[in-house]
């Protein structure tokens, strides 16, 4: 079935409801993006196709959670590729809102506020950032969730609660603190959510996937290189349990003038704290989250990768 | 049916759901409230019960929204009463959570933010009182929504959202500024509910029924009369279309020596500004709300009237 474009809640809410009526849905998913969409984003709406009846993606650049207004508009739009993208991965609905159509009143007065969790790594070079980001999912979680449970008839179990819809939200691993916050965020207001978290695609080269790659020059793509094959380092010794040796990753990273490293270290997945000193110098053990992010020329770029031994 | 009582989340969600389902319902509601339940509660409950399938009450006494934890202490706890009482109303559920139900992981990182809406009348003498309300309100928002949409077959006509589940939460107008913010939070947060707020109700003599009133002594209460005596004088007024008079309205509750008034105004329903001064001298036309605020002996009263000609 051809993806449908809408552009008002009010439109996504009757086209998502319609959806789960004719496929006697159990389930629907939103994927939201900020458009500008790369094989990163196909994967993610691959893997929400794949796991529920009706995809809902959204495609909107959020002011809110820009700080600098030549940043917003230099953000880069190609709405007709990204439609053309969601729907070849058999997405259902793409919802593209207008400023206007999201922010009606302005800017809103009533916010998510993310706290001490959004001040510190990205948070701390791009100040209000993850509230405003925060405030938009917050208000996309509740334009994208299902509008009927509509099980068939005879199909809800009294009782149970085997018969209701699924909603499933999905996210890019990529932005880890974003993912990180999104979780907190649904677990502390009790959103009914399901947050599924999808794997950063990265070129064959190893640079992950992102907007912004396309404002890098050659030889910035080249050195911003350094910054996967330092993670890859810390992954390969996790993976052996070896010691993680950050300092050498980092100094890595650092032999490559055309690089200005902001930060590069391995924290707790959930709560984004540094792990302690001595897990440097011990075999790692556990769970940890290598985060990493440069400006490489005029483009800042974060990466990271998950650690588990 | 008797009401049930539930504890926690899941048990609500499962509760409800069944009930939604037994009565192929449309509609559910929320009644939030702290417990320490009066009469003002119940026409709460009686209007949720006349307008809806499926009611949930929640009783819950939000650390959160208390600035001083001897308030916190002192605030009444009558759970079996209140029990009795949304029982007589007809409520369906009773959601009733401990404080590590609710919040499981201590204190939430992520948070919702009044603004500036919310620093202004009670705001001003309770630094953060608004931001950690409004946070349980999502929460509870959240808890309290329909599972499942669950009409019965075919009343879902293809096209139209006729068949959707409605969802409402009801609020009492006596804490206008909170009705204000959570209106607000409604919409600029896109929560699927629809916010119905409930006229106060009064005793005889005219006080706002509050479960602080408990606190009063008898003289202290006679003092506490003028409270609404001069809101009744503005409403009078602007009936009547003559100038609201302020001034006089404010000297009556200054001559009353138990009575230390914090802020009496006139202001704008929705963003709580204050009328324009001139609206004073000249016959009242429009919208307004008066708000008052002032401590009796021991205890901090509010109280509020809509003023509409």
């Amino acid at each position: 079935m051809a993806t449908q474009v809408v552009r008002t809640a009010a439109e996504l809410r009757e086209a998502s409801a319609r959806l789960l009526t004719g496929k006697e849905g159990r389930s629907q998913a939103l994927v939201p993006t900020m458009g500008a969409l790369h094989e990163g984003h196909a994967r993610l709406a691959r893997t929400a196709v794949e796991q529920n009846d009706v995809v809902v993606a959204s495609i909107f650049v959020n002011p809110l959670q820009f700080g600098d207004a030549v940043d917003l508009d230099r953000y880069p739009r190609t709405l007709e590729a990204d439609i053309a993208l969601l729907e070849a991965q058999g997405v259902d609905l793409v919802f593209a809102p207008s400023v206007e159509d999201v922010y009606p009143d302005g800017e809103p007065l009533v916010r998510i506020t993310a706290g001490s969790l959004g001040e510190k790594w990205e948070g701390a070079s791009r100040p209000g950032h993850f509230d405003g980001a925060l405030t938009v999912v917050a208000k996309l979680l509740h334009y994208g969730a299902p509008a009927a449970g509509l099980p068939s008839a005879g199909a809800f179990v009294s009782g149970s609660t085997a018969g209701l819809p699924a909603y499933r939200a999905y996210f890019g691993q990529k932005d880890a603190q974003q993912v990180a916050l999104v979780r907190r965020m649904v677990a502390d207001l009790n959103f009914p959510v399901d947050i599924v978290t999808v794997p950063t695609v990265r070129a064959d080269d190893g640079l992950a996937l992102s907007s912004r790659n396309r404002f890098l020059s050659d030889q910035e793509r080249e050195a911003a290189l350094v910054l996967s094959r330092a993670l890859r380092l810390l992954e390969e010794r996790a993976n052996a349990q070896e010691p993680l040796d950050l300092d050498s990753a980092q100094a890595m990273v650092a032999s490559q003038p055309l690089v200005e490293l902001d930060y590069f270290d391995v924290v707790d997945p959930r709560t984004l704290e540094p792990l302690a000193e001595n897990c440097r110098k011990v075999p790692f053990r556990g769970e940890g989250l290598a985060l990493i992010a440069a400006k490489v020329g005029p483009v800042r770029l974060i990466d990271n990768v998950p650690l588990s031994s």
